[in-house]
């Protein structure tokens, strides 16, 4: 491992593996790290250098033309954190980098087309770092639970997501599929706390609550989910949720891990180095 | 001033105004600033810090329809500095909210349309941050100096630009157009330090030097941009980069100085307080 700090490796620890079941997974533990906080914070440091000196391998590669790229996908319930991820994880790397989509309910364009139409185009070119901030699976979470689709179309769907995956990962793709794991009264206190202050009004929408007392549907969606698409290519973590900096560290693990998995060097360049030395030189 | 650092409001010191010759403007200046680098630091801290809460409340507008974008445009000779700009004080906000775009040289598709038709598609939407690294005005740069297009067209071109401009000023957005200056000594010893590092060797390419040949036909051509496109609702700002912890400093304030100009709160929302923590508590 490239960081110091864990005392398990979280990517064997995390992973929605045979018979994984969510309802017996602990949103508050802290799985391969057995410290506090505050070291917390210091060793989120120690990762960032890290994931940005592999960030910056993986988009020199893609200069020259390598076809080598990663996905982070994520997936929670609100207020699980997706957004501080994005923040404190991914903000280490080079924005330069970064393709950044946050999947909304779907245009009535998209809606014309299968569910897969606007994700596809959307994913990572060589060498970019793409997120998915909500993704292709609200397609079988929110429509399961709304009844957006029928249940036949549903269990299509989740056929059609590996198919599309393994391609992904075929042409060069290291996918990271993240769920953040938040406890019913963990997302009660952080609703409640954006309804405390002026000036975290704009991020509490009432359809939040709606939404909550779906709570045990959406459980049952992630589940099957796990269960039919949590593939050896491209697997689920399950990060525990209730305390952000754990989950912050155990995301930014997961990122260096596919990224070392990935053979990244300096690339070799094709033009004469000393030849352009000179050239320099006499401008 | 919403930084206490600076000694003159950089926005007067920097604009390209009436008069403004880019041969006679310092490289290696720092306006506004009387401290070294070690202190520029801990300033660009305290800006971030600004930036930021700036930055979530444009997103924050956003969310309840304000029409309010920003737009910085970055435009410069290579190794001048751009992808610094974006990764030490673009990174500094919430990634969620900046829409990065880097412009290429141009498609087939694109070269069959008008010059703005892929610029246009590109803007900031309500509630982003947009960065530009290299636009539009390469259109009347890299294609005035290779004579991509007849004299005509170019300056065709800068009338076209400044509708443009407009347009997007009237509709919302706030532009900041920033040149950033180093001396052709200066680019000469950061491309050398491109060769001498393996690390680096990929960030190199020989068509940098071929460009570099042209030096002082990109100067002209900034001038000429600067006289024609420097505008009241969108002037240009020059600033001096051979030092790049100054030119960081200085691009940072001129994006606190346009977010603070565009009258931003936390917004207003339409739900019913009390009644959201009723059900909340309920749920």
């Amino acid at each position: 491992m490239y960081e110091t700090f864990w005392t398990t490796d979280p990517v064997k620890l995390l992973r929605a593996g045979d018979g994984f079941t969510l309802s017996e997974t602990a949103t508050d533990a802290r799985p391969g790290f057995d410290r506090g906080k505050k070291q917390a914070a210091a060793a989120l440091t120690e990762g960032s250098a890290a994931l940005r000196e592999l960030q910056e391998k993986l988009f020199a590669a893609g200069t020259v033309g390598e076809r080598k790229q990663v996905l982070l996908v994520l997936q929670a319930m609100d207020t699980a954190g997706k957004g501080g991820i994005v923040s404190h994880v991914v903000r280490a790397v080079d924005p330069n980098g970064v393709k950044y989509v946050a999947f909304k309910a779907p245009t009535p364009v998209e809606l014309a087309h299968d569910f897969l139409w606007r994700v596809a185009k959307r994913v990572p070119a060589a060498g970019e770092f793409g997120v998915f901030d909500r993704s292709h699976y609200e397609d079988v979470l929110i429509a399961r639970v709304h009844e957006l689709a029928p249940p036949k179309e549903i269990e299509r769907r989740y056929d059609a997501i590996n198919r599309f995956e393994r391609e992904l990962v075929e042409t060069g793709t290291a996918i990271v599929k993240v769920m953040l794991h938040i406890s019913k009264d963990e997302q009660k206190k952080r609703l409640a706390s954006r309804l405390e202050r002026d000036d975290k009004h704009w991020k509490y929408n009432p359809a939040d609550v709606d939404e909550r007392m779906r709570w045990d549907d959406y459980q049952t969606a992630f589940q099957r989910m796990f269960e039919r698409t949590s593939t050896d290519v491209a697997p689920w973590y399950v990060v525990p949720a209730d305390r952000k900096w754990y989950a912050r560290l155990a995301v930014q693990h997961l990122l260096i891990d596919a990224l070392q998995g990935m053979d990244l060097d300096w690339p070799e360049v094709d033009y004469d180095i000393e030849k352009e030395k000179k050239r320099l030189a006499a401008s």
